[in-house]
């Protein structure tokens, strides 16, 4: 449930469109400077539809949006929009996505700004969710920051000094593929050993598997590898607390990993905040405890200082929030 | 040797001071804004007589470099002193520092403002080093660039959008303890695993004395853990290269880690440039042609497209021209 408010609209303020482009379902937002969503609608991306279709749908469903929330062009400072990567924020080209199939060198800010004649930003998915953060959630004020989408994959955003830290060609905030194992396995990025592997839902599955697949264990319920796709990620951290030998193991190498990824991004970037988003994070406390106990044990003293580690606010409205706040930058 | 410029001096020109505070030496210089070094003095730190001693030692030999100079003081833009940490570079307090015993919250700067009325800003040494090369050395016009300071211990600095990265706190720039290894052995720290204890001179030494001791084994011409001081860390990389077992193991794993700790650092931050300094580096291309190799190997194809990876071009000189080029942000 999006939280719209529904009192009226200031006139005088200004509002700015936020775009959430994933590989399942496009969001759009109106978005208030303050972070109120005022209007929302969205539409399943349908990939399989083509690059085409998917604009087209996205330009119907921000057209709506602003028509439907009553704010006149001239009060919408402009859209911004948060994308798979990698892309170019400074040319507003995505130049391709793993989860978007046929998106090559697709100029998206173009497209959108011939359409709406409204100034566009295209972000890194990564980064629209730190700067959401830093802008409307729990990093307000905070000027160095490390944000981890902890989901199928894993990414985030570096804000630095206050701003989006971008690096030679923007490709900075690559947080999921630092090596934490110099022997571990091959990572879909083309590496070996990377976070990812570890710690993102989609490594604790594929290590699980592969578990099963070489030891045949047999699990509690489960007895093949094929009904492995029907439990949750939080049905495996359960049985993970509940004792299962297997998902014990899986479950506490993610999180000593997740601990040593942060450890290496406190001593390397001393942040004032580490900001754990996306799906993991929904095990709340239990699995920031021992998050917070391995970076203590691990980290330097001069860098744990004043070091929060905390999880997000903004939840799923973070994408078309923070997208929005591109605009405020 | 230093590169003094024996050329008349501009009358007009403003040069700044340089000091780098070691554990074993003091070095000043006066240094001109392209980078040379006009007069050069050096003195022991005789850490022994204490803080105080050390500190009137270097009012002294500021004193002369500038006197022998010939320079007048109104041509003098400040001094620049690049020293061990953890420091503050805002408060110009030297808060500790391990190789300097007695060092404890000394307001360096101020000391220094007061007896030469000028303008005196402190920065720590793995940023000196950076900010040297990015200043007056390989790394001129590069805005992102990542520096490794590979000594006795491993340091380095942050070039990030142009300026020294230093975090909420000043301590960024931790390198050394990025965490390679899990279940590696206890840092200095207080961590376990960092790079530094793989891949520093220090590192490979205890690893190497470790494992003497534990297996007892024999290396060719050294019998007993206590000749292992007197080998150079030229001749460990040398045996290595010849073949012998135990030097190999422990030198290919010093290369490997510091790979990975770059593939790291490149997917992360997504740099222009990596600049490698420090005693290590005398290896030349044996040190950074196989580190190449591991980082092409192991990291992203989109952060490898313009990523060099070099040795540093300033040598011995680095500490007095980057802490005078701090004048110069």
């Amino acid at each position: 449930m999006k939280h719209i408010n529904t009192e009226g609209l200031n006139e005088k303020e200004k509002y700015a469109i936020g775009v959430d482009l994933g590989g399942s379902k496009i969001a759009v937002a109106l978005v208030s400077p303050d972070g109120n969503i005022r209007q929302y609608s969205k539409a399943p991306t349908h990939i399989e539809k083509g690059k085409d279709d998917t604009i087209a749908r996205m330009k119907v469903h921000i057209r709506q949006v602003i028509e439907q929330s009553g704010v006149k062009m001239n009060q919408i400072s402009g859209i911004g929009v948060g994308a798979p990567g990698p892309l170019s924020p400074q040319e507003g080209v995505i130049y391709s996505a793993p989860n978007l199939p046929g998106w090559k060198d697709v100029p998206l800010a173009q497209i959108l700004e011939e359409e709406f004649h409204l100034p566009v930003i295209l972000e890194n998915d990564g980064n629209v969710a730190a700067w959401g953060e830093k802008m409307f959630g729990i990093a307000r004020g905070i000027n160095d920051m490390v944000c981890l989408t902890l989901g199928t994959g894993i990414g985030g955003g570096l804000i630095l000094g206050g701003k989006i830290y971008h690096g030679k060609n923007f490709f900075a905030g690559e947080i999921g593929h630092m090596v934490v194992n110099k022997d571990g396995p091959r990572c879909n990025c083309g590496g070996y050993g990377c976070l990812e592997s570890y710690s993102s839902a989609t490594g604790i599955r594929n290590r699980i598997a592969a578990r099963i697949e070489k030891t045949r264990e047999t699990i509690p319920d489960f007895t093949s590898i094929s009904n492995l796709d029907q439990i949750g990620l939080a049905e495996i951290f359960e049985q993970a607390r509940q004792g299962d030998p297997l998902f014990s193991e899986i479950v506490s190498d993610a999180i000593e990993y997740l601990g040593i990824g942060i450890t290496s991004l406190v001593n390397l970037l001393n942040p004032e905040m580490v900001v754990l988003v996306g799906g993991i994070t929904n095990e709340g406390d239990k699995l920031l405890r021992p998050v917070k106990d391995i970076v203590s044990h691990r980290a330097m003293k001069s860098n744990l200082m004043d070091l929060k580690i905390v999880i997000g606010q903004l939840g799923s409205d973070a994408g078309v929030t923070g997208s929005a706040a591109l605009l405020w930058k």
